[in-house]
């Protein structure tokens, strides 16, 4: 997917509204990728992310290691891969080959992009302190990617048991502030 | 609006969405809204909950002080009292009178729940280790509650700059997990 650099400022914009997002990790020659939406803003520039992964997971011992990932914001046409990336574990599966997803190189970090995903934000882990209680780990965000297609994108909502909102109609209303 | 008690085992599904909410917090006589979309679950029973409330906000020291405030999630139809909410502030404004949003006592704390909206969760904060360093606050939810009505409730996402997502079309995906 052709991508463009996004300003950093922008980021908030993609993860604010609480999308469902692929995290990928990358460490001694093993990558993963991660179903999630467990995930908030902390701050705008440069754009803070909190994110809780639990320890359970193939990817917490990869994001530990290498205290690098990559938050993949996806479209409702990767809802079926979204799920089943969620349904298996990394530690039996090459993910990547299972669900036709294609890792790209990032620029700042080891862990790939996932290509088929609309935006793609480059991440180091910046504090561990919550990780071990709340298994919480603080992100900034040092790169972002955005597809350069012009239609709008919509985005996953998870309510659990597998059942979805997706995106729909857009309203504006003016606010002062972000 | 008529409300039933919500099993607090299905408290992530109000809030694993990113829906825009409005937090209530109460101290010393004074009760405030505001309005906010930066919130992850952290686990799920008992349900814990981080929200980050800048210390910009009126609200940030009545939640400090209190260590207490109801997450109160709406629907579309209070659209724009939320927005109105969240472009002034409680320090001037009494904001339920202003946006006829109607407080109703609470069962576990003081802060009230908004009538209007759908659900409503009593909160403790449990932890403020990372308030100074990056606003967040770890919540516990005490005590949840939902609205009577069966009609499908559709939630807000911020998309930044007054920009708003409505819930759409639900997709059902089996899923292994939560």
């Amino acid at each position: 997917m052709l991508k463009k650099s996004l300003p950093l400022s922008k980021v908030y914009q993609l993860l604010e509204p609480g999308p469902v997002i692929m995290v990928t990790t990358a460490y001694k020659g093993k990558a993963n990728i991660m179903t999630m939406t467990w995930q908030t803003m902390i701050d705008f520039v440069p754009p803070i992310v909190a994110i809780v992964m639990s320890d359970q997971n193939y990817s917490f011992d990869l994001l530990k290691g290498s205290k690098e990932c990559v938050i993949n914001v996806l479209g409702v046409e990767l809802a079926k891969q979204a799920v089943g990336v969620g349904n298996c574990t990394g530690a039996t599966v090459d993910k990547f080959k299972k669900f036709k997803l294609t890792p790209v190189a990032a620029s700042q970090v080891k862990a790939p992009l996932i290509d088929e995903c609309f935006a793609n934000l480059e991440c180091k882990v910046i504090d561990m302190k919550m990780a071990k209680k709340y298994n919480l780990f603080v992100l900034e965000v040092l790169k972002a990617w955005i597809t350069t297609a012009k239609k709008r994108e919509r985005t996953l909502h998870h309510c659990g048991k597998g059942v979805f909102v997706v995106d729909g109609k857009i309203i504006k209303l003016p606010s002062k502030k972000m």
